[in-house]
């Protein structure tokens, strides 16, 4: 799956991943009007104004990116019902080829990180049936229960063909509380990124390994350490956008190929119909207006890759 | 819900918590056949399978014990069919005036983790309707992004007179790998014990925050530690039993006034009837076999505390 998201950017020339991360703030009226219309001011209402809302915004981009990221908390807020809208983004997603990085920061114990695979990434067999319970290509991954919480994903993807993206250094203000914190004089983000590549070197795709890391595009000086710590992980980036990042500040996420990282982009894109540069599509042109700025990030992302 | 804790605690005896973690290979044979032979070998049936088996342990144990610990991984191994168990389950245990400590070890940016504390310990307000998504009263959290990570949740649980135990030195053989590692002298796990402290003290009970942390029974001598340095917080205790700590072992993760920690055991309780010692029950007396295990570790742990 590696390969497949490395072939998809190659094709798409566009290293980039739209977030999808439905907030009830960000819907169009006349998404939710409908949908309550149907189902009433309840949970199922909102699921199905979460889809429909998803729906729009991958139909009107899927051709120019290669991947999307769905945030499970977005729809887990919503309950079962949620859960659901979660699934059939990530199915539809899938159904035009693009690659599904389930956004889940799951990680426990051995036994319990074994269960978390199956479900996201795995198979479950139930007596003489198989069946895919969710059916993300990536997931991410939390680091902090060490090499035991980590090693059950690796394992379930080796045999799926899948992989996971594993917190390094968070894009989120306070992520320097624990993870800058020195141990032998090197932060701990480090030492997690040193055993991301031991991890990733048990499941190597053609040119990057199946491990990822997740660094932010708030921390671009630590990003371009990172890159050169692990040459062969691929790097998402969430951050841009909405969070502060610009491309200029992400070019040394990337190899020198212009490849080995992913930047993410949720509210940015999802919602562009709410900013003053997209805000003549309106409400109704919101997916629109996500293509549109999905076509902008690419450009201001390639542009700077190439003038660095 | 701290105080309801420490009340259900002191009215029982018993400083223990049963683990909901229902493994397919764990339920009795009887259960699952009458399951299948109605939903068929599908997700459906092995959910149904799931909640008869954790409807019989909790009525078989609700009058011994205090609280119950649904480890969510193992009902999400199974898709949506998987987490509706789950939420029943939670229900279940909340009519039979247990609490629920929701073992999902969520964790996110600031925005995604309110959206994770909507759904499993608050309300999400849909138009002029309220909905409860899942309903924990407590959930354990993942502290790798730091405060804007956590805060979420202590917000929400202020609101909703719920709580958090946050994950600090964990009962998994890899916990060390960067929990132990030294920062300016002391383990990390001090340091998250610390900041443990800070945002429990937002958020206080009568004699103990609504914010605990989770320490592994496999650790004793660390848990003496993190009950000095974390006075006021509530310990959940993981790894007792089929993990390896036994009730000797775990009197230091009390306070002098013989609270202040809760004892988890999964495996020992749910599948007792697989050991020697409960055999005897046989599968179809799975739920009688628990309520023996329960007895005999309230008896363990309680010899131990009144011994040291």
């Amino acid at each position: 799956m590696i390969n497949t998201l490395v072939d998809n950017i190659k094709k798409t020339n566009a290293p980039i991943v739209v977030g999808l991360d439905p907030m009830l703030n960000y819907m169009p009226e006349h998404i939710v009007k409908k949908a309550f219309a149907e189902y009433g001011e309840t949970l199922e209402g909102v699921a199905e104004a979460v889809w429909q809302y998803n729906k729009g915004i991958i139909d009107a981009t899927y051709d120019l990116i290669p991947a999307v990221k769905p945030q499970i908390a977005m729809y887990e807020q919503f309950g079962i019902e949620g859960l659901k809208a979660y699934k059939r983004t990530c199915d539809y997603a899938k159904e035009k080829d693009l690659v599904v990085i389930g956004d889940i920061k799951r990680g426990d114990i051995g036994s319990t990180s074994a269960a978390y695979a199956t479900g996201h990434v795995g198979k479950v067999k139930i007596g003489n049936n198989t069946f895919v319970p969710f059916n993300e290509d990536f997931v991410t991954v939390n680091p902090y229960l060490g090499t035991d919480g980590v090693k059950p994903f690796v394992d379930v993807c080796k045999e799926e063909n899948k992989g996971i993206f594993v917190l390094v250094k968070t894009s989120n203000p306070s992520s320097g509380e624990f993870q800058d914190r020195l141990i032998d004089g090197r932060p701990l983000y480090e030492w997690v990124g040193e055993k991301v590549v031991e991890w990733g070197s048990e499941h190597m795709g053609n040119d990057y390994s199946y491990v990822g890391a997740v660094v932010g595009a708030t921390y671009p000086e630590m990003g371009k350490i990172l890159r050169k710590q692990m040459p062969k992980t691929f790097i998402l980036v969430p951050g841009y956008g909405a969070q502060g990042g610009k491309g200029k500040d992400l070019v040394h996420f990337f190899n020198e190929d212009g490849l080995g990282a992913i930047i993410n982009s949720s509210r940015g894109i999802i919602a562009a119909y709410k900013q003053e540069a997209y805000a003549k599509f309106g409400a109704e042109g919101y997916a629109d207006a996500s293509r549109a700025a999905v076509k902008d990030m690419i450009l201001d992302i390639s542009q700077a890759i190439e003038s660095r």
